[in-house]
């Protein structure tokens, strides 16, 4: 389709902690692995809950800022409207065979993808490195995170 | 302003069904347009409402997630409330010329930018090719998605 | 790390005006600069918020919009709830001696950086020059944006 180089390299940031903040990037993360691209995935700020132990499972959709699921404001803010929706969203990932986010990013990091978190925003939750899952390769300032992405395209989530 | 070589190529993701999240990526797909940069427009998640004909034209703005628009969250969740705050942006772009989304779309795919949905998504929303817009130029997988971006930069909105 | 060329430049749009969607620009910018890279941060819709002499002190942290904070909705959207939060994470901040908005664009532009307003926007929000700090570089189109980020990295935020 085009004469340009392939892309050798994505380095994704995933910045934000509901459930369809997240996916975008490990969809993009496991994409570029199945299609040989180096890959590494940064975590931070809210991103962070996706790769901490105790938050990994429990992620949410965010139904009251988001008018595209089409429920009016004070339905949306109901509670276990949220759990309601993510809950539908899971089983709408599982019948396409993505998996859950704990085992996404084990898939992710299986294949070679690497798993990174932010310095600042780990030092700003207080997080320890025994709080993330095993599959963490480092946890990184911005400055190593442009040296690892050079030759490479970085994509914001 | 640069001896750098100038960018060639824009693969641009909108990922938010929201008026204020879709109109960013279209702006920048229209002005690379202007300026003569190729452009590929991929639309995934809820992004995907933008080119839908049942959705693309009743995108609205998100009022209650969005503190910078200054109402109290109450207030903001008000009924009526998004459909009133939608209704004034419109009006803005408007007054600025700048189109309806269905428009704005149509503008950038006669001026030769490429649009496409995420198989991912699209198959995840239980979607069909019959449900989008005129100007869908194909529904692609991430790997594909790379492949055409190679050479050019990839901005995630 | 890599033998690739070294990241020489990037230009970091911010998009929000959430404290949560402004920082991750600013950190990114910051860190760009320590690490001797060239920097362009280009503002458009709510990110404007944050170069603003009137709103630039008051960003606020959306609480309703973000079950990552734990909160169920009704709560997180009683009044005073965002500002309780948004106090918080100024404090943790602070404490990571990362500034408050106002000061940390002042720093990134004493360092180099460059600070855009997007025209687009601007009109359609109909802010004039002097609404804007003193930081201010430039109001530019979106062709311009692409032309001043050419032999950069582009990153959405």
């Amino acid at each position: 389709m085009s004469d340009h180089e392939k892309i050798k390299k994505v380095s994704i940031i995933i910045s934000k902690g509901t459930l369809e903040g997240v996916y975008p990037g490990l969809i993009m993360a496991n994409g570029a692995r199945m299609a040989g691209i180096e890959v590494n995935v940064f975590f931070t700020f809210f991103g962070l809950d996706a790769i901490t132990k105790k938050k990994m499972n429990n992620l949410k959709v965010d139904t009251v800022g988001n008018p595209a699921l089409g429920f009016p404001t004070l339905i949306a803010a109901l509670p276990g409207m949220s759990s309601f929706v993510t809950k539908k969203m899971k089983q709408q990932m599982e019948e396409l065979d993505i998996p859950p986010v704990p085992e996404f990013i084990e898939m992710i990091s299986d294949a070679g993808g690497k798993i990174y978190a932010c310095l600042a925003t780990v030092e700003m939750f207080k997080l320890k490195k025994e709080d993330f899952c095993d599959q963490l390769d480092g946890i990184l300032t911005v400055g190593e995170f442009y040296e690892l992405s050079a030759g490479g395209q970085i994509i914001f989530t």
